[in-house]
């Protein structure tokens, strides 16, 4: 399925995401693909080809803008550059939410996409951007993170998600323990959310993403088994709210 | 589906389960089926009846023997029964496993099932059962646990288990607390068994069981949502064991 570009404004700074269109011109639900930490690479950007073969409209968006180059292996000041925009990221909630709120802005104003039938997923950082998103109280359907952080948030924040949530998570993160997401969950139901956690034994961090075994980093790998487990639990997830 | 009763001994005491099978006069998997706590009622039967109709054979085994009555609501005195009878199960592991192992061998034998394709799934005390199965060594392919209990074992036991493990969950079971099978799931990592966690916000015992309601029981509730999903989770793992 064939990406294109789409260049939007945010905050007066300048992004570039990714849309692939599987609507055959029908008015179709849209999902919002939200990047790694690492960046808007292919494995964002194939989760968006992969949902448009399905039928979707989907927008990889760019959370780190246009003047940040992609994280490459073997070129660690662009990992560390990525890595500082994380941190300023999560230092700056407003403005992790303003970027996921132009981006959605984007894929809702798509001519065949429907905009009461949204979601958002996102991978790692993204996962926790998909959430402050819900957080924002935009009118997602539904939102997963996959190997997702979580940002620390409010109550207030918490009550504002009208999405169904969905975490799938490896038991070994090293990144975000499986405890911090538990915590999390502890407080989704005390905010009355509907959310479902999926855990995966013996597995570790970014478990959906080829990629990341060129980095070679400690408890990140791949899994096949819970990147397909996990996707099919998107899918159940999608057939209920779309 | 049409559900066939069959009468087996374990151990000197006589057992009737009832069999549904969907295979269409071919070689297909076969699934056992354990019941709740409550004993063997339409619950398991019709999951056996929903195997089927999906092209398995499923056995809906007994757990309590012939001269155990099924646990009707308006009626304590049956379930109390039937508790003391999950009780010296609880403590006879043996003899738990043995009756599992009997109807196990009961499904094996049945012409239309390959008896290289075999799944247990149980539900409360029945889920607890098909991981004793498991543990006993038993050529499972997968096992799936639904509000399933847990007992002790030992390393010896969880390294038995060569059957992918599919737990589901109610984060709210006062029964078996989400942290007793976070315990179990630790070992399970210990052990090196395949296994996953789906764990359902806000949700309770005996999620699966619509009959659960007339007993009212606090904490012990049917969910629609957390049925469904855990159901699909299954036919997932089905998808690829068998």
């Amino acid at each position: 399925m064939a990406l294109s570009p789409i260049s939007y404004d945010a905050g007066g700074r300048s992004f570039t995401g990714f849309l692939a269109d599987g609507s055959e011109g029908l008015r179709v639900p849209g999902v919002l693909v939200i990047h790694e930490g690492g960046g808007l690479t292919d494995h964002a950007k194939g989760r968006a080809a992969r949902l448009a073969e399905l039928g979707y409209v989907a927008f990889a968006m760019d959370l780190f803008g246009s003047e940040v180059e992609p994280p490459a292996p073997g070129r660690p000041e662009t990992m560390a550059k990525a890595q500082a925009v994380v941190r300023a990221l999560r230092e700056d909630v407003a403005e992790l939410r303003a970027r996921c709120a132009a981006a959605l802005g984007v894929l809702r104003a798509h001519p065949h996409v429907d905009p009461a039938r949204l979601a958002a997923i996102g991978f790692c950082f993204g996962g926790a951007a998909a959430l402050e998103l819900a957080r924002s109280g935009a009118p997602l359907a539904a939102v997963a993170g996959f190997h997702a952080g979580v940002l620390p948030g409010s109550a207030e924040d918490d009550r504002a998600i009208g999405a169904k949530v969905l975490l799938c998570h490896g038991e070994q993160d090293p990144v975000v323990p499986a405890s911090q997401i538990r915590d999390f969950t502890a407080r989704l139901t005390e905010a009355g959310v509907d959310w479902q956690l999926h855990l995966y034994g013996g597995v570790g961090h970014s478990f959906t993403n080829i990629e990341i075994d060129a980095w070679n980093l400690p408890g990140f790998r791949y899994d096949e088994a819970a990147d397909r487990r996990s996707w099919a639990a998107l899918m159940q997830l999608f057939s209920e709210v779309f």
